[in-house]
């Protein structure tokens, strides 16, 4: 199998450099990708032929509605790996992305009928703090980029944390997910290692905000694509670093619900440790999920009737600045021996500034929530996500490694 | 935790008794629950108000459309359970599913409204060999039911073989699965405890047979509802066991591919492994899938076209007898450390006789394929398949335990 690995990087690379050089030369090759260039096995079934674009100023999978399936894969890059490795790496997965989610098979991928049903894939592709050291460039690292401070709320174990490249892979069909994580990670295996896999599922439907394992309706107080500053919110002006410039950060935290335990308070306890109703998700100050909570309502007794200990009432931005974009999955693993579940959520936030944004929120919570007491961080991972690939011919992260 | 299983116990079996008490007297209560009933909450959305029917003949989850999420769960009876607990155990399950898949709240469900979308929710019950002997019932044992004979090509975990008691829990959405798995464990919590659970998913699309993740088209040549002599082969008549009447059994083998070398293979080698073509699933003697293949013909040197050594030419029956209903699901769990992937098959066979239908087609497989170069069986369970519940007021087995 390493023996396999080595072949594979050979041909791989040469492949690469190949097609590279060939649209260099001719302008064809896989620079000929075009956009809008769509061809799937399944035009009569509408759900699998659906593609989301690949080129842009921003990377897919952030203002995409999310689909129903999704998979996180992190990597280490293995030992004595360098610059030209990372941006090799990074090369094949735009050009794997660039295919597969339009529908095609990846460069010499081997099931290419799974690349047929793109449903909607996307793949985002991120980055740890310690390729800014392997490849040399620790002064074009965001200063946010590194692992989150502990909390005493965490009880993080090592195998769900932090991680060198991430990719985070989305789409309407499992089978798709598993093909594109398979061909994305099979094609670099010789330069890193899986350090986590993470899938997760959440509904889609038109117009409804979908529920968490808990079933608490979970996502409704979010800036989705059309809030009016969402870009200011999400994607980075370059100020800091210019090779960012439309790019992000995603902040990753696998945090398991105790389910066995949750499901021992009442309703009304439920309720009071969100300061939401369980039936639609309106705030307990109101009657409709979209309507504004109001946390300064009290009761006849004076006191609050969304409790200040609430869930929304500590993660409540105290500022514009403290809001960021929330697309996460929920996750349901077979439980080890001994125990009934193993689930919760691949709770995923996207924002300019984790430290900024982010973090203050994460404080907040972390220092009291009501629903601390049935939801326990297992995983934390922060990430640089470069801004998209503009054009064909480009990859992904070009502008770090040409800064 | 175990103080409140107690509990949970106590309190399910006496809301249970209460509502079957109270069903005797006036005709209402879990009794009460009616054909056609249908109720959800997503009625907007067609994918998850969808509903297939509780009662009949048979259990559903068999001739249903293979919905896109499985879950396959074994359970083992804690020690010191008896007759009496089984029976408990399926009276619950039977209302548990009854509820469920009409898009209902399980009785005191925590989370009633992760049953708003039901999504073509089936729950399908078996019972594994140890039952009949707890139940004090080994007369009623079908004879097949027992585990499989070893295969030299077996590497069977324990974690995977085996169990007392088995749910199938599939519908078109993920959380429905998970809903529906937690609320089915968790009432019997205190009687049963989980010996493996695993998850699966398959592509569904209208008129096309999926893929597994080796590529390949799977499910052409099956018995699907419909085939004339679906009824002869999948359901029991009764002869054997008349208690067993309109049911059948599950054969579960849990099969890892090991995708890193089925890719070294190229694309001839892999058609004349399984004897068909990769881009649709057609014979090699033919040219489109449905085509009828013909193992007897042989190319220019007399050579078999189809290889007598493919999946297809060892797998096809002997006999019309030799048949059964293949109705298998993907599985893509995280890899263990270290690994690239972790896939493979949970092959579920229908038939009404494993020992007539399935066994000498798995001995076969045994004996020789050339696919098992890259396939192998870690896990293997077999269960009777209880008819199903004709009509309100009933249980699941109950023929069983009455007869
Ligand atoms: C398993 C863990 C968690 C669960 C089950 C959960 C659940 C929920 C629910 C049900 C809501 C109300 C509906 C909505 O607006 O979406 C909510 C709101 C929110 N959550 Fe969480 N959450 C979790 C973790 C977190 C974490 C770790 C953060 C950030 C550090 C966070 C930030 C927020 C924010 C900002 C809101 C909106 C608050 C508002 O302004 O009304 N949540 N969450
Ligand atoms: C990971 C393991 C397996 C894979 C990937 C696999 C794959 C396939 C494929 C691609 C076909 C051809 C298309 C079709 O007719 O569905 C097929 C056919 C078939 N397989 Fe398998 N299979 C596996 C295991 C098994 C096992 C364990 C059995 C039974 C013991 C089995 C029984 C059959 C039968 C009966 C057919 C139809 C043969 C015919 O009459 O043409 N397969 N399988």
């Amino acid at each position: 199998m390493a023996e396999s690995s080595g072949t594979g990087r050979l041909n791989r690379r040469s492949l690469f450099g190949g097609a590279a050089a060939a649209a260099g030369a001719a302008g064809i090759g896989w620079g000929a990708v075009t956009l809008g260039d769509r061809q799937t096995g399944d035009s009569n079934d509408p759900t699998a032929a659906a593609t989301e674009p690949f080129y842009g100023e921003h990377q897919a999978g952030i203002e995409t509605a999310p689909p129903t399936h999704a998979a996180f894969i992190g990597f280490d890059l293995r030992p004595g790996t360098d610059r030209d490795d990372i941006i090799g790496i990074l090369k094949i997965w735009t050009d794997d992305a660039a295919r597969l989610t339009q529908g095609r098979p990846a460069l010499a991928d081997t099931e290419p009928e799974l690349a047929q049903r793109p449903a909607r894939l996307t793949v985002t592709v991120g980055l740890g703090p310690r390729v800014f050291t392997v490849a040399g460039l620790p002064q074009h690292r965001p200063s946010w980029l590194r692992p989150l401070p502990p909390f005493d709320i965490d009880r993080l174990e090592p195998a769900w944390n932090d991680g060198d490249l991430m990719l985070q892979v989305c789409a309407d069909e499992a089978t798709t997910v598993s093909h594109a994580v398979r061909v994305l990670g099979k094609n670099v295996a010789s330069l890193v290692s899986v350090r986590w896999v993470q899938r997760g599922f959440r509904n889609v439907a038109p117009g409804q905000t979908p529920r968490n394992l808990m079933g608490q309706v979970d996502g409704t107080v979010n800036i989705a694509p059309g809030t009016p500053d969402f870009a200011e919110l999400v994607w980075d002006d370059g100020r800091a670093h210019p090779w960012l410039t439309g790019g992000t950060s995603l902040v990753l935290r696998r945090i398991a619900m105790t389910l066995d335990t949750w499901d021992e308070i009442d309703r009304e306890g439920r309720e009071l440790t969100v300061g939401r109703t369980l039936a639609d998700g309106a705030p307990l100050t109101g009657s409709r999920e979209l309507d504004e909570p109001d946390f300064t309502a009290v009761d006849a007794h004076g006191i609050a009737v969304i409790p200040q200990s609430s869930h929304i009432a500590r993660a409540h931005h105290t500022s514009d600045r403290e809001r960021f974009l929330r697309r996460g999955y929920n996750y349901d693993d077979a439980p080890p021996p001994g125990q009934t579940s193993n689930s919760g959520l691949l709770f995923a936030a996207f924002q300019r500034d984790v430290d900024a944004q982010y973090l203050p929120v994460q404080q907040r919570l972390a220092a009291f929530d009501a629903l601390n007491v049935w939801t326990t961080p297992i995983g934390s991972a922060v990430f640089v996500i470069p801004p998209g690939v503009r054009s064909p011919g480009r990859y992904l992260g070009q502008t770090l490694f040409e800064s």
